[in-house]
Parts: C-alpha cells; structure tokens; sequence
C-alpha cells in the first residue's frame, strides 16, 4: 500500500512551527507496513490545497492530511476534500452534541465558527477527538482512502495511535504485535550499526529507532494471520537483539534512564548521596525529576575545587597532591566521605576532565573516574570519554546512572 | 518572489529523522521577503524527485534542495536537476582538490564514491561547506534559481546563513539588517501575546521567535534601500521591545542564559557558592556547562533533606521545626551558612515544593523560595509557579539565575 501525507497550515509553511507530526505520521505508516513516498505541506490555501490533492490521489491508495480542521474561516481542508470527490457536506449531529457539551463544561460558548466543526462530508467516518474540539474524518472512496487529522501533536497522536493504526490493522488481514527496548551507552548510529544486517533485510518484523540525547528507544514490530505467529516472529529477533545488545538495554518500555534508575532506588528504598565533580551537579538534577526521590537522596555535593573536596568530603590533602583529584584514589575517599558523612546504602563520586581545557598528556580531556559503593564493596572505573564538554558530562552521568541500576537488578 | 523547499531524503520520508531544515529554511525566506507555498519531501528515487521538480519549476521562482548530494549511488539530487535543465555533468577541480585534501587531513583514503562530489553541473555555482565533504550548487537558470545543498543541518545552517541568505539578500536591491533578542522569564506565546499588535502587521522589519525551553530568540529583520534606512527601522522598533520586555531581555546576542551569566561570573571573577534543595543540583549543573567555571564555582550542596540542611549549611533545627524547610527564613541561613563555609562573593539558595505530592492549603506546590546574597544584601524572595515539577525546577533555576546576572550587570 502506497501512503502520502499532506500537512495542511501557513504557520509550518513560513517556519513558525516545527512539522513533527510528519515525522510521527511517518514512522508509524513505515511499522504498519505502508510506504511513504511523498511528503507535502501546503498553506491554508484551497487552491494550491487542492492542486496538491489531486496529485496525490493520483498516486496514493491513502493520504493522511492534518491540519485544517478548525473552526476560521481558513480552515479548509474537509471542504476541499469533499469538493474533490464532489460530495456535500451535512451536519454531523454527535460531533455537534459533544461540541455542546464540551462548551458547556468550559462554561464558555458555542459562536457560530465552532459549529462549522461539526459538519462533515456525507458518509464520512467521524474519529473522536478526546483532547480538543475538531474531530477526525476518514473517507473511503473508488479504492482510495483519505484520512483528515487536527493538527496539534497532543491532538493528533492519541487519534492516530487509538483509531488510524486500528483501522490500518483492521484493513490488514493481519495482526500486528510491538516489543519496546531501552537502550544506553550507545548512540543512534552505533547501534544501527550493530544491528546493520537486519536493519537492512527489515521486512517483517520491521525495525525503528527514536533517538535522544544519549538514549534510544528500539521498536520492533511484527505482523502475522495470528498472534502466535507475530509472537514467534517477537522473540525471534528478541533473541538477537538481546545478544547483541546485552546490558545496553536497560528497559522494555519507553522510560528514560533517570527515571527508571529514580524509580529502582524509590521501589528498594535504597538510600543514597553523591558527590559529583566533573559532572557538576547533573547526576543528582537528572534524579530529581522524579517526584519521591526525596525519600532517597538526602543530599548531594557539587565538590568542583580541591578545597570543598577536603572541606565536605574529607579527601586527604596529600592524596590529592600525591594522586591529583583526578584519580582513582580521590574517588575512593570521596566515597568514603560520603558514605561516613551520610550513612546512606549507596554512594556515587565523579571526578574528571570535561574540557575543552585543562587537560594534560596524562590525564587528557574525557579522563573520567566514576566510583560506586555498595553493601562492602567499594569500585572505582577508569574511562575516556571522546567528544566535546557537553558529552563528556552527558557519558560520564550515564555511566553512573547505569552503575546504580546494575547494581539494584544485580546484574 | 515565490520559494519551495525539496528535502530529498528516505531517512526523512519514513520517519527515521525530524525535518528540521524545512522548519529552519522556511523561516529564513519568510525573513527576507520570499513567500513559501509548498515544501516536498521525497526519497532518493529519481523519477519521484523528477516529477516533484517539474511541478515546482513551473510554480516557483526559487527551488532549495536539500539532500542527496552525498558520495553514494542513491544521492542522485544534483543529476536530476541538471537532466531537468539539460545540463551536463563536468569535474569540478577545486572541489576536488578541496576533497583531496580533506581526505589527507583526516588520514582516509578518498574512495571512487567521494569523487561523485566533485561532479557539478556545467555552469553551476559552488557553495563551499566548512564542515563536510559535499559542496552546494548552485543554478540560475530561465528566471529561476535552483539551490542544493546537504542534508546534514551542521553542514546546512552555515551554509545557508553564511551564503545562501547573502546571495538572496544581493539579489534584493535592498539591505537587510537583524536585531537578536535573547528572552527569558516569559513563555513563546506569552511573548507573541506582549507584541502581537506589531506581529500581526509586520512587514519591515519581520519579527520571528525560536523557542527553547523557557527561553526565547526573537529576530527582528529590516530591510531597505540603504543601511541607514534599515537601522532607522530597527531602532523604532527597538525601542518598542524594550519597552515592552524590559528586563527579561537578557542578551542581545543568541546565547543561552546558562552560559551568559556563567560568562558573567568568570569575567567579573566572582565566585559563588549555592544550595539547592526543590532545584536539585540543575542550577549547578547548568552553570557548570561552561568551561572555565570552576575558577568561580568551589562547591554546590543539593540539600534534599532537613538534615542535610542543618549539617552542611547550619540551618537551625528550631527554624526547620517552626517555619518549615520551605520558607523564608530557612533560605536565609541556607545563604549565611554558604558564605561561613564557603566565603564567597556571592551565595544562591533554594528551597519550595515541586510537586507534584507534597503541597499543603498553607505551601501549595509550586511554592518556592529563591534567596541570593552579594555584597552585604542577602535578599529572599517568595514566588508561586505553575505547572508540573519539571516546569517549576526550570522555572525557579532561571528565576536564580535572572537574579545572578541581574546583581552582575547592575540592574
């Protein structure tokens, strides 16, 4: 099945806002199987709307189109749509029911441009809309479906993912089944790399990635005539992956590392301090977003000088003049600082040259020690970490995080 | 003059990377005069790009492409373009040389694929590319200019300020000028809301916001026929944003408001000493993010827990008992115990509720104090912040460091 998707709206056309639904709209067209060939975005123009339409109905079997439904007179794009396949429009009594009863409860109402949101070209589908007053349209007409969207994201991926794919799937003969998995300490293209001969072969099940910032979420989707069949597809290549990617994945479900590191301390009641140098603070702000950690991390010290090494920690002048606080044996004692200090189960110390300046032939910039003490066991790794500041902070907090989580899943 | 926006990419049509260069480029067009009706994005197969471009040539005064110009054989953008307009292809020497030595610099060899690089339309324009192998092209052709350049945004953006925009700017017969705007403390639309008067009915200057979290680059462009003209339009509008951003402008340059007062401190060697509690240690590590702040910053203590405040910064037990952790008064001697300990120039303290649990009738979340002490002034202010805790962390580290930066420049 070809796909095409149409973004219908000025403000992306002149740059106002980021087109991400593109991307979203693509990415779950491609794991339904759909190809993609052409992407289109058009002002609030009817004209210029409908010469782009007939394009694309020329060479599409679906075309999604977002954006355009709203109550200005702009709003055009189901008027366009049903002009092109000359059909008429007609007041959709539920969609006018449930816009009543929103403006309702708003305590706000209803002016006679909101109404024009409630009429819909004759026999169309209407798709609910839980999070805003424009509802979805879908169209199915000589083979070819059509499929009108609201534009804003918070809008519009709750539609898709609710009623579009089930109806994509529903079309389908076949059933479709996901696997998520969480992975760090590798980037996008490492570990497309790593999994290069399957990404390239991807049919069935087919392989996406999502990357942040030092995080990436895999997703794996299979389809099948039945569930056994998609499963058996699942764990096929769950094996691989598994293999390859070992303790890389640190979750089965889209959860960020911070969080999910957050939530292992909080679920355990593992108490914990830190003492962060190179890292400046951004293990423990990285903690703190999650709401309960309080119970946890009792405090944290930024030690960036030697002074407040000494002073907070109880790093030995002379360590630090014999080893330089860059060193094995200053982690160590800044562990045992934290650990005499706090009396928490678990203890984090980063010490380390984050650049660009600063450092030396032997101890260059991404020089980085990263201690962990738990139960009886104090452990102290060296690293060198490649890339600018920003990243050398970014690894060596990852590291970290992943220290704590090994040891809480006692991996 | 009528602009369209090609991205040719498969990566972008099946969801694999965000279109970020249309975004970027659409907005720069809108900024020098030139309307943006339509943006395609199609894959790496020459005949849907072929027939992308015949619609476009024949509605468009100026084509940019982006993409496919790399080394493989699936880069075929600049062929299909010259088959469009019967040019032939030639070697480009001085691309090649310029490859030639790239190839040396970095001790790789230059494979056959590279050398497709240096193959340019006859007649073309290059456009040279500081941080990658793949030069822009550049054609005029019939009325029409047809412009290429590389998908990679690190490559694209420089090129497209440092060349594309002067080469439209030079074919204008007027001058453009920009003023930057660095805004923090107001949201985007908050900000479009103060000028909407002067957005609605720009012409010149055109005024465009890029947001980031919590912190907003507003451009301000004029045109004209001389420079005189030109800043004579800034300047009216100049004082209009003033007036009405006050001090929320905190730089009139792109800079982030961590790096701006990180480089306040360094430049005015002050050195500053703070305890987090509700922003755990994302004040720091903000700061932190700048090289050369450890002269200025010796120590940090993210003080979660009442008796991380009593022993590391003195905080009184009978304080905590009668005013609570969350108040004024235990900022206060968050402040005295950092400038003890710490003697520093200056201090920051924080301490409220980030929610979303542990709000009371009487401490609602979102309730925090932000105290700074420099010279004799210690000074705590109480503020109340909507939204969720990853908004009142951010909001309440720019609140802190709004008052840094407005203690160093005076304000």
């Amino acid at each position: 099945m070809k796909g095409e998707i149409i973004n219908v709206g000025t403000e992306i056309l002149i740059g106002d806002i980021l087109n991400t639904n593109a991307q979203f709209i693509a990415k779950e067209l491609s794991s339904a199987g759909i190809s993609v060939y052409f992407q289109t975005t058009v002002g609030d123009n009817p004209d210029r709307l409908m010469s782009v339409l007939k394009d694309s109905i020329k060479r599409s079997d679906l075309i999604i189109l977002t954006g355009g439904l709203g109550p200005t007179q702009d709003d055009l794009t189901k008027e366009t749509v049903a002009k092109l396949l000359g059909l008429e429009m007609e007041m959709h009594t539920e969609s006018y029911d449930k816009m009543m009863s929103f403006f309702n409860k708003i305590a706000s109402k209803m002016t006679q441009n909101n109404l024009k949101q409630a009429y819909m070209p004759v026999g169309a589908h209407i798709i609910p809309n839980e999070n805003g007053t424009a509802p979805g349209v879908l169209i199915e007409s000589d083979e070819k479906t059509i499929i009108m969207l609201p534009g804003p994201p918070r809008e519009l991926i709750p539609m898709f993912r609710d009623f579009v794919m089930i109806y994509l799937h529903g079309k389908s003969p076949d059933k479709f089944y996901s696997n998520y998995y969480k992975v760090s300490g590798i980037g996008e293209s490492a570990l497309e790399d790593m999994l290069i001969d399957i990404i390239d072969k991807q049919t069935n099940p087919t392989i996406a990635t999502y990357a942040k910032p030092d995080e990436v979420l895999l997703r794996v989707t299979a389809n099948a005539k039945t569930e056994d069949k998609a499963k058996k597809l699942l764990d096929e290549m769950d094996s691989i992956i598994t293999d390859r990617l070992k303790d890389n994945i640190y979750a089965r479900e889209d959860i960020s590392l911070n969080n999910l590191v957050a939530r292992l301390l909080i679920d355990t009641n593992t108490t914990i301090s830190l003492a962060e140098s190179c890292t400046g603070g951004l293990i423990t702000s990285r903690l703190t977003e999650t709401s309960g950690i309080s119970k946890c991390l009792h405090s944290a010290i930024v030690c960036y000088s030697n002074d407040s090494k000494e002073k907070y920690l109880g790093v030995k002048k002379s360590t630090l003049e014999k080893y330089g606080a860059v060193s094995k044996e200053c982690a160590e004692e800044m562990l045992r600082g934290l650990l005499e200090n706090n009396n928490t189960d678990m203890a984090i110390a980063t010490t380390g040259i984050a650049g660009p300046t600063g450092g030396t032939e032997d101890k260059p910039v991404g020089l980085v020690y990263v201690g962990i003490a738990y139960g009886d066991v104090i452990q102290v790794e060296k690293y060198n970490i490649s890339g600018n500041r920003q990243r050398v902070q970014l690894k060596t907090a990852n590291i970290a995080l992943n220290l704590i989580r090994k040891q809480l899943v006692n991996l």
